[in-house]
């Protein structure tokens, strides 16, 4: 097979996105044209915090919340950890207990394990088959010194769409002083995201993940929400985050953001539809196969399907040598070998969890060959299958 | 005066420098064509990692390192703040007392503070009024409990070279397992940086110093050395600094190195040359004035000159309206109004330090019009001095 000449189907929209055109045309004129510290006082310091601020500005009307509420950051796993830890050490003589999930992104579990070595309890609020938080389970957990509850707004592995509006109600109902952190990496760029709508406190969200440069990230701050700086220095960022600012990638982040909310509503009916089609053309072409997560509260870009009797990661490096990229669980985790906890955290049972494939659609697979890509999945799942002890087995077949 | 028409000499190269034209070429190139998320497993996964790869290897190459010493980060103040935070939690049980100087960036300061806070303890090695470190009295601060000893290689603001080499034999004579912290974002770049040579264990960079774009940095970690990580995810750059990676950037900064060290010796003897000819034409051109900072151990490209009677401020706001982009003193410092920490802690008098100018030289004054420079800048001191209460002094014109 030669590489060169096949076409490549990207599939893994999840893990990173292709850049807008018009992303990488600013990001480019930025370089040459603006170099200037944002902090120098002449004109060229100027007109480079002119551009931060106007990049600043777009990036919070497209999220509904003011300027002063975004504070850029290097990605979304500075953002988790600015949030949990920034919360953390500015109220820890309120209280040292954090509600979280177990199945958040590993920059907020890894945060939560540092966290707990420094003497904060972490408490895991479970969710069920379908992906999503147990709001009832989660309340229980609320003790008088909880501080902070983390739950993300999509989970990256299958998409599903967490109750956020209605976990910040209940929470702030219990306590309005408890702090709402929600990782909005999966969504902001492709499902409404209004932050007033949904209360939270802090909200994460990353370029990459919507079209822009990889390098960039913010965390909205509600104004009055008191956190500690983790980068400290030349008091940037409304003090919460020390660094010559990054101009060039602020203003390449706000036109992606910008990019990606045009028809926004209008993409994503597409997107569903796309992504429905090819979920129904796998399950008629390849036995023995489900959808992991919530199939109504999803993402409309994420499929997340187990083969039995496969290795996720087999089908991932196969898929590739016939042009098509997808990935078995998260990027982050990728290659580590270990089954997703995210799916753990569903219950998913093993020979399951085992053989999850990822497909996440996006700008990247506009012109997708819908009937090549199941052919490709199904001839795959069949080799790996004659090379493995798999056998159909009735009980397995039903979808538990 | 129009602005538009106007030539443009940028004097402000250790604030930040214009990229060079292949490092936007190759930032473009990589957000267009290489858009893979590193941790993936699929070609275009393999295919940002193999540059992110190579990156790493040219950096460590330029520096005399290995690849597995270097770790990416956001830029300078994310580096200093993982070294000495990374240092002091991963060693505060064998002691918790850090010894740095007084004219620190913030950066390494206020992560200091942050430290102090925590239960560490830090001494404040003094500077000459040379703005060099007094070895001697450094070393008389080491104590059984001395874990790090953190030593800028060029100050920001005069462009005094540190004894690092030296100090680095000298504190691993006290004691060789007291780690030794450098940041070298002044020096990498401009002048030779020999990391083996110097001897230290931590050594800070950031690409916007030396042509390379900003919102990218590195930390190099000599091997065996153990810091903790300060950002908690997806074990990326060596499990040291989690976040996706952005190979974009990190090509850029390994570009930018490159260019920056081609013909270094020739390139810092052209900037010297100019460099010492505008200072002659300066203090012939303008009475009560003098160079802040040694002379010989000193950057090429700074040059840091008190003008009595004037504020440093004034000038850079006055100079700018002129075409002239220069500075009082950091970046990251301007517009607080207080007088330069960097002066004070040379014991620079008061009246001198208020009139701080620095003029760092570097690409983007490569046709620089020297007398168009000197006349403006003694019309401003000109123009500043009438409206100030200030009267040439036979006491103060002596240089002190």
């Amino acid at each position: 097979m030669r590489r060169e000449s096949m076409k490549q189907t990207y599939l893994d929209h999840a893990a990173t996105t292709p850049c807008y055109p018009e992303v990488v045309d600013e990001v480019t004129r930025q370089l040459l044209n603006n170099f200037g510290n944002p902090s120098s006082l002449h004109s060229l310091g100027v007109s480079a915090r002119a551009t931060l601020d106007s990049a600043r500005a777009s990036v919070a009307a497209d999220l509904g919340c003011d300027s002063s509420e975004i504070v850029f950051t290097s990605g979304g796993s500075e953002s988790n950890n600015l949030a949990l830890r920034g919360t953390a050490h500015a109220h820890q003589y309120a209280g040292r207990h954090i509600v979280t999930t177990a199945f958040e992104h590993e920059s907020v579990l890894k945060t939560c394990e540092a966290l707990q070595a420094e003497g904060f309890e972490i408490s895991l609020a479970p969710v069920n088959g379908k992906g999503i938080v147990q709001l009832d389970e989660l309340l229980r957990l609320l003790r008088p010194d909880t501080i902070l509850v983390s739950v993300m707004h999509a989970n990256n592995e299958v998409g599903a769409i967490q109750p956020i509006a209605e976990i910040t109600r209940a929470v702030k109902k219990f306590r309005p002083d408890i702090f709402i952190h929600t990782d909005a990496v999966q969504t902001v760029g492709h499902v409404p995201v209004d932050i007033r709508e949904l209360g939270v406190d802090l909200l994460t969200l990353t370029a990459h993940k919507f079209g822009g440069p990889k390098g960039i990230g913010a965390l909205y701050t509600r104004r009055g929400v008191r956190i500690e700086h983790q980068i400290a220095g030349g008091h940037q960022e409304h003090n919460l985050r020390s660094g010559t600012e990054s101009v060039a990638l602020a203003a390449g982040m706000a036109t992606a953001l910008r990019l990606s909310m045009r028809d926004q509503d209008q993409r994503a009916a597409a997107w569903r539809k796309m992504r429905d089609s090819l979920l129904a053309a796998i399950l008629s072409a390849v036995s023995d196969a489900r959808v992991n997560g919530d199939y109504i509260d999803r993402l409309p870009t994420n499929l997340n399907i187990s083969f039995l009797g496969v290795s996720g990661e087999d089908m991932v490096l196969r898929l590739d040598r016939r042009g098509i990229q997808a990935s078995s669980g998260s990027a982050c985790g990728a290659g580590h070998g270990a089954l997703s906890h995210v799916l753990a955290a569903m219950n998913v049972p093993r020979a399951w969890a085992k053989g999850a494939l990822r497909l996440t659609l996006g700008e990247g697979c506009r012109d997708m060959d819908q009937s090549y890509v199941v052919e490709q999945i199904k001839a795959v799942v069949a080799e790996l299958r004659s090379t493995s002890s798999f056998r159909s087995n009735g009980l397995l077949l039903t979808h538990q």
